[in-house]
């Protein structure tokens, strides 16, 4: 029989925000308002025409640490040196979504107080109405755009859940499924009013096969939270990304987050054996399988990975680990052309075959942005490119052999030209740093366009430099790095702030070069609200149809996550 | 750019069936009639009122090799004598489907002389009404189901496959969509009098990329014809089963098949990038990517991964083909006992790692069959129970090594008593056939009662002397074996003949057997016409009735691939 563990991971809960826990892992406390920030929530903001809602208490706010980065904050290495605060004081403040872009609000109804009242007796003590604290959960952690609820609700079971939104259902009253906020595309904040369910409670392992790897918990637990409790038991995560410290595994699966571990474990369309699903209506689907085969009927776990909470509520995931590898090596190079980067590859694959598990890229223009704005140090001499290969294996004399035989083929064939290997922890953690956190060394540097595109990987950075050319000075910078295994492309433009007429220039040309090259106009980052009008790009009619169709069986009313995922018609 | 490379795979076509490609590579041409066979297709049975179909004629059916067997016919080793015929010319005619179950036929229409000319004109050439011809399309490899369709048509193109359901869904008539047929479960043939849409001719590779390995082709590509066209080229299937030799890849994909690989590659939910689906009312529905990441909306192309045809007709893969190991070993081992089998799993685990990629058990029985009925020759002493481990790796040389010291340390803790090992290619394809052909050697035992079931590993094979001792002499073998390291029990009962009262000790023991233990009724072979009454026992009614919604949504007049996978009541 299983073993069955049920432990919470992590110290979060709406009384305990400023407990111990929280003082130690600070990226697992997304839902507190750090002191330095309350500024931005004195503006209140009436959106919902009619809409009345009383501040209610809340716990915990004092010494609550930096929450607006979800990167992992727990490297410290000679290399790294992290930064106080994520967001300056000086930050602008972010405008309303319904004020950026051309949306209407659909008729859906306004919270009242007696559905308040009603929440306070499903999740009593946890429904939360106070504006400084809603303020975090109604930006997107990039501060690109911001709803304007008036409660949050934090669930601790899914029959909690179902309760919520059985009484949304019939109240026809919207919903903003929220896990760590750390999602690229506006889907995990509302866009008006909806109402936000949290799963930032629902952080219980449920059980763990200590001889299969089968891991099932609750949505709500935090990335790296799992990966430390599956690692003591001699297993990984099979999903690794920036966003660790503060992403939830609901969330992950919800967004079919793709990340560094791809190359290797593939995806989770694979990896995650079952689910437990609230439907719209308040229906529990459970499909919490933790059976790696199991053809009885259709796999409607599926229908829900990546469906981005439009379709239903994530509450529970069975997910199957892999053995931890005995030996991990990461290897820093710096290639002198995306030539180079492309050969090292075919190399690369050649020779460490079975034992390769990343493949990354990244352009000159990410390290500068890394070194100035985060004081990251490169550790090999400045070039054109770097790749960071890491090797995850069962026997260390076996892959380091394989590893220094390539080694040795890139440098003398003139492939790489200067590099660093790295096989104790810290060291590992400072060179991943350089890769993981150029999405935050972005975010510091001004107003982010994000692309994340999959193309032909021969073609895959061809964007970047034609990009450069074509945007000139109105781009502070054009940056390309990513998966370059998975042919995953994260194209990035900044600019001091917003601009219409920048973002003109890049939309649709960004995406109607993606077309041409019957690429994917998101590889992993998902639709969300900033990308749902460009579905298109990459899908045809009937598909778009099917997926409308779908939404419609499921969430009838349209309650789910609302203007997201789904073009604007739907 | 991708490297195309359009080429036709296989000799199937209406009038070519005993040419010299059908000659050599008998296993491809499963719907021509051996001679030995003709004499089942004397009856003719009337089993849709109304229905008045004429005969049209056939080429190439004379000098057609076998073909009952879809199991692997090419493995010429000095331990294997393959017997010349898989079905005796005395073996009893099949009982119509309609009189052994409890079924009735939905009100759809018969297939009338108009609708036999308006087939004509979508595929001329290609409409099959001869009996003796149908009487193959009509039974299924294991001579359990048998539907009396009239009328078989062979598209050769999505379109042709988009006219003929768009023409059936006006008319009201039912559809089989056949590919290998060489299902388990009575999925892959009529029930009553359905439409055969066979992917038979539909067996072009579409592109082929030699830098990722990502294959896009029809659906009517037999498994083994596209594993060589990959392997000519550096990469191997990420699928291998059994029924390699006749399955399509378009079946492999609508019945979500595991098979021998799935330990090491995964499921067809992660390795398949894209699919081309031609719906209900013919909507050509193009998911063909072949991008390895893709979040632009509802990964549709799972929904048909397993629904059996019922929610459409799969008309072309793109599958990720990993890279072709440079070394591959097999083991085939003797244990002493089941508890010995999982300890050498465990063991395997730790010391071969990632180039683990086939953990395989047979016991004692299953070796008494292979060896009695199709004189395979066993290479190890006579064991309680066998094990095969296959690995896949890039450098022998380590591959070697570890493959010793894993069997230095078993065999001198006693978990392993005897064993051979294999690394020439005719040798483990000899090995591999001892497990491979075990679903043969059953089926020239008796009749047999299949079950295919996901069960906690350290209780796999609790069931299989549980059940012997129930059924004592009523039952001719009871035997196990499967993928332990997927979880997966083949649990087989044979018989002289079909025996209700055998069946009635049988059913539903063994479901609520495995119930009980949280398993799975059906692993991997799917539900088809046999199993989709014992759905509920690893699904909850929520679970049914979303089928139930999305079968009613895709396909609402039920015409695609009825009496199968869903409940009778749906």
């Amino acid at each position: 029989m299983r073993m069955l563990s049920r432990s919470r991971l992590g110290p979060c809960n709406a009384s305990g925000g400023g407990g111990p826990g929280a003082r130690t892992a600070g990226a697992m406390v997304p839902h507190l308002v750090p002191r330095q920030l309350v500024w931005l929530c004195r503006r209140q903001v009436a959106c919902a025409r009619g809409a009345s809602v009383q501040h209610r208490t809340w716990a915990g706010v004092s010494g609550a640490p930096s929450l607006l980065s979800p990167w992992r904050a727990t490297v410290t290495s000679p290399l790294v040196c992290r930064s106080s605060s994520s967001t300056p004081p000086s930050a602008p403040k972010v405008v309303l979504t319904q004020e950026r872009y051309p949306v209407t609000r659909l008729p859906f109804s306004v919270v009242s107080e007696d559905d308040l009242a009603a929440f306070e007796r499903i999740v009593p003590g946890r429904v939360i109405t106070d504006p400084e604290v809603l303020e975090a959960s109604n930006v997107d952690w990039l501060r690109t755009v911001r709803g304007c609820s008036k409660v949050l609700l934090r669930p601790r079971t899914s029959q909690e859940v179902a309760h919520i939104l059985r009484y949304c259902h019939e109240r026809n009253l919207a919903v903003n499924p929220q896990g760590g906020n750390t999602g690229m595309v506006g889907g995990s904040v509302p866009v008006f009013d909806e109402i936000i369910l949290s799963t930032a409670l629902m952080n219980e392992v449920i059980s763990f096969h200590s001889v299969s790897g089968t891991l099932v918990c609750q949505a709500g637990c935090v990335l790296e939270e799992l990966s430390r409790y599956v690692e003591e038991r001699g297993f990984v995560m099979p999903l690794d990304l920036g966003a660790k410290g503060s992403c939830h595994i609901g969330g992950n699966v919800a967004t079919n987050a793709g990340g560094l571990r791809f190359l290797r474990y593939g995806s989770l369309h694979g990896t995650v054996l079952g689910l437990e699903v609230v439907l719209a209506d308040g229906t529990v689907l459970n499909c919490l399988s933790s059976l790696r085969k199991d053809n009885t009927g259709y796999d409607l776990k599926q229908l829900f990975i990546g469906s981005e909470g439009t379709l239903g509520v994530i509450t529970a995931v069975s997910i199957q680990c892999p053995p931890k590898p005995r030996a991990v090596n990461v290897a820093f190079l710096g290639c002198p052309g995306f030539a180079e980067v492309l050969q090292t590859f075919t190399t690369c694959k050649g020779l460490l075959g079975e034992i390769l598990s990343a493949y990354e890229f990244m352009d000159a223009e990410c390290m500068w942005l890394v070194t100035r704005h985060l004081r990251l140090a490169s550790p090999v001499q400045e070039s054109p490119f770097y790749v960071l290969i890491e090797t995850s294996g069962s026997r260390a004399g076996h892959d380091a052999e394989k590893l220094s035989d390539f080694l040795d083929q890139v440098l003398s064939s003139g492939l790489v030209t200067d590099g660093t290997v790295a096989t104790d922890q810290m060291k590992l953690k400072a060179l991943w740093a350089l890769r993981e956190r150029i999405s935050e060394a972005l975010s510091r540097d001004g107003y982010v366009y994000k692309y994340d595109l999959s193309l032909p990987t021969e073609r895959l950075y061809d964007l970047v430099p034609d990009l450069r050319a074509r945007l000139g000075s109105r781009a502070k910078h054009v940056v390309g790095y990513g998966h370059l295994g998975d042919g995953n492309l994260h194209l990035n433009v900044t600019s001091e702030a917003f601009s219409p007429s920048l973002l003109d220039a890049l939309e649709p040309y960004v995406y109607e070069w993606t077309a041409r090259q019957r690429g994917s106009v998101s590889a992993e980052h998902g639709l969300g609200f900033k990308k749902r009008g460009v579905l298109g790009y990459s899908k045809p009619p009937e598909a778009l149809r099917l997926m409308q169709q779908l939404k419609a069986l499921l969430d009838p009313k349209g309650i789910l996550n609302p203007y997201k995922t789904l073009p604007a018609q739907a």
